[in-house]
């Protein structure tokens, strides 16, 4: 069923994919995870290919991470990011984007603070486009990599409950998640301040809830979301304090979760906010083995999107075909 | 003619280059650009050797289009950007190349804002120095690149009408296009405003002129310049508005150049202003395979420079001899 | 004696080396010094490990050295700078380490202003941790190539008597240097402002002064610091100037020193200011030949913690145990 699903050129979002592509793509990653505990983690999957690394929206984590995936299968990678960019002088980004293009770039990853750049630039050009992060919007490869975690933890995805706390409003990463766990048959619920976790979350198979403890009870995951208190500390709720004592991920919150119930975070973690910091280093936590993960997934989703035309094909003039105009 | 033509450690400008040299850089660049079009874009030609870009002046393009160059030759590259480097503590320059070259580096490419820059360091060093923009002096690799755009589209360049347009006297690539189209036997003419094209250009063997409709009206090719709103609006001319309106090639005056007319601009376009945005996007546009070329002439050049004592040499103590002292 | 003495996984500071430990580094060195003359610069010892340059402190010369010595031994080569990095978001140094290392990175080199950061780290991680400047504490790599200079052109450095001269007291390089010179056996005399040159450093074995002329006159190597003049000015010694004439290497000075006293620097050197322009370039100044030292030494280090493992392990697993709390 998973195997020569693929078909995209690009990774724009979860919501293109079906749940046999995603399974293709942790498939895949479960492939390529091994590659980084051999003494020589490299394969030649991508030689001769280049990736650009392009970072309108800085993040040393995630750029690492598709820096690290492209190396490892031999790519060579280009970043540019906002400050070196010539974005400075007021080309746009789709100048930008056909400009290295002509240069014969294989991969674009894009991040940006806009939602639907990644969408943007699919439609222009013949490289691969995978979308890094596009503002609310979406951050698939963060989605897959979440779900190769559970599935690995867990052996199974379908019928899990997972819950989804913190600021979900204005979270890419809850909503790349939502689209892949219920399209993957989990339960999922949505917790947090109601200013950051609207009702209307429930129009896409989701439950919401303002009670805490309730949401963890019967979690079989718990995902915590980073609280960006540089941003919505004054508006959406009171205080820090306030949050960490209503939302954190307390010991005592902790000791109420069912005993197998699995801890994850995006990262960077605030330590003692969103979560306990002894929490975050135990056992049930799995927020490192979600970063190990990462770099798998991102392997494969270079792969698949841009690595197979190695094989068969002998000039960049071919392509495979795109859906990705969602 | 052009086999073995070449002889230069360094390409400091175009200046210092005999036609035929320039020639032998065309051509080689003509065998590389097929590289861009493999699945596996590279080749062994400088593996093992290391290349700097020394960007004291920002630049994405360029810099980008350089490493992409060096890595497609299986270079090693080391970015230098102004911000990153120990230039803010007061270094001089010359220092930091030495102190590059005593890292063994084989290449320098370097972008500053003092004219002469290149020139002072390819006297000081046994590495090849390649000279990517100084102030307002030269810009080889950029005039290269047109002029492989040019032959490649029009089967020759020597007597062609080659119009370039706009801020002549503080543009590097005006120079630099300049030297190469006369010593290549094209007629140029600049056009622009008479504060941004003295008529001292006419000294180099151009015509100067301020009409624009008849600089246009019989160019084979026409070179827009990009207009550094930034710097020069308010003392070279007195709006942006302005400019467009004059010089500007909008679709009225597109429509009165010859039907075959081509149109180029080194980049980053501000559309709307020296360029309509529909023209910038049109069939006689060859922007972006400027870019393309770019990649394939900077490839030659590093080739030229450093990438034949490979063959020939065992050590770097045995260098090609350099007359590049002009 | 020297063969397979190396047990560690880091490189933390000279503090923690034996002598024995010290040759073996320098003799390694000797090995690799030879890879940069070659025309293809590049052995495959680490091919298929992962470097992190993580620079919490900028630097682009330590980085550039470190990022060359791991591309000529095959390593790939992440650059993580604070700007770019997360760490703004909040992240502990912890955190960061942990998640690099969740990526398989196999070696952190790691600049920061916090005396101790790379030992907290060392502690923390399986992946090799080098101290490339750790506050005013350590920065073994440069006393490492200090010692490697030194021997390369004195043919020993038991019975040397050497000076350092300058800022002694804020100096990781002046530390690092007593702990080496002292453990091979040099004379160390420190000399320098009496508010930079404190007493306590007669603990170490050294000799103090104030008198720079009786300082430099029986000195066989003369190693000057860097003032770093933006920050003590004002406090610790009167101004530049005053510097420059109480303690600055000029002409006058060099005169009285022994027909065959060497002159280090660290760089980056403050012509006129520590050190008169002419004789930095002098025949007796090593100061570029410490650059190239700097390249080896750092290769033989990567070696030595991180690239035996090829040959004789399978995985990551197992690691070689570190002694590096001290």
């Amino acid at each position: 069923m998973t195997a020569t699903t693929w078909k995209h050129k690009d990774l724009l979002g979860i919501q293109e994919l079906t749940a046999a592509e995603i399974n293709e793509v942790l498939d895949t990653a479960a492939a390529f995870k091994e590659v980084g505990d051999r003494a020589v983690k490299k394969v030649p999957s991508l030689r001769g290919k280049t990736m650009v690394n392009l970072f309108i929206e800085p993040s040393t984590r995630t750029r690492t991470s598709f820096e690290l995936a492209a190396k490892r299968l031999s790519a060579d990678v280009i970043n540019i990011t906002t400050t070196a960019s010539s974005l400075v002088k007021g080309e746009t980004l789709k100048d930008t984007a056909l400009n290295l293009q002509a240069l014969n770039v294989d991969i674009i990853v894009i991040r940006h603070s806009a939602a639907g750049a990644a969408h943007f630039l699919s439609r222009l050009l013949h490289a691969s486009v995978i979308n890094a992060g596009d503002g609310a919007h979406e951050h698939p490869t963060q989605a897959l990599l979440d779900a190769f975690t559970i599935r690995e933890k867990k052996g199974r995805i379908a019928g899990l409950n997972v819950t989804i706390l913190g600021d979900i409003l204005y979270s890419r990463v809850a909503r790349s998640n939502i689209w892949l766990l219920t399209k993957l048959g989990a339960h999922v619920t949505l917790a947090g301040p109601s200013t950051l976790v609207p009702r209307v979350f429930e129009e896409f198979g989701c439950r919401v809830t303002y009670d805490i403890d309730e949401a963890i009870r019967d979690a079989d995951v718990i995902n915590l979301l980073r609280i960006q208190h540089e941003r919505q500390r004054q508006t959406m709720f009171p205080s820090i304090g306030e949050y960490t004592a209503m939302f954190g991920l307390s010991k005592e919150r902790f000791a109420r979760t069912k005993p197998d119930a699995m801890i994850m975070h995006p990262g960077p973690i605030n330590r003692g906010v969103e979560i306990d910091s002894e929490i975050a280093d135990c056992g049930r936590s799995v927020i490192l083995e979600q970063v190990t993960n990462g770099l798998a997934v991102r392997m494969a989703v270079l792969f698949l999107c841009a690595g197979r035309r190695n094989a068969t094909e002998g000039t960049v003039g071919v392509r495979w075909s795109s859906n990705a105009d969602g």
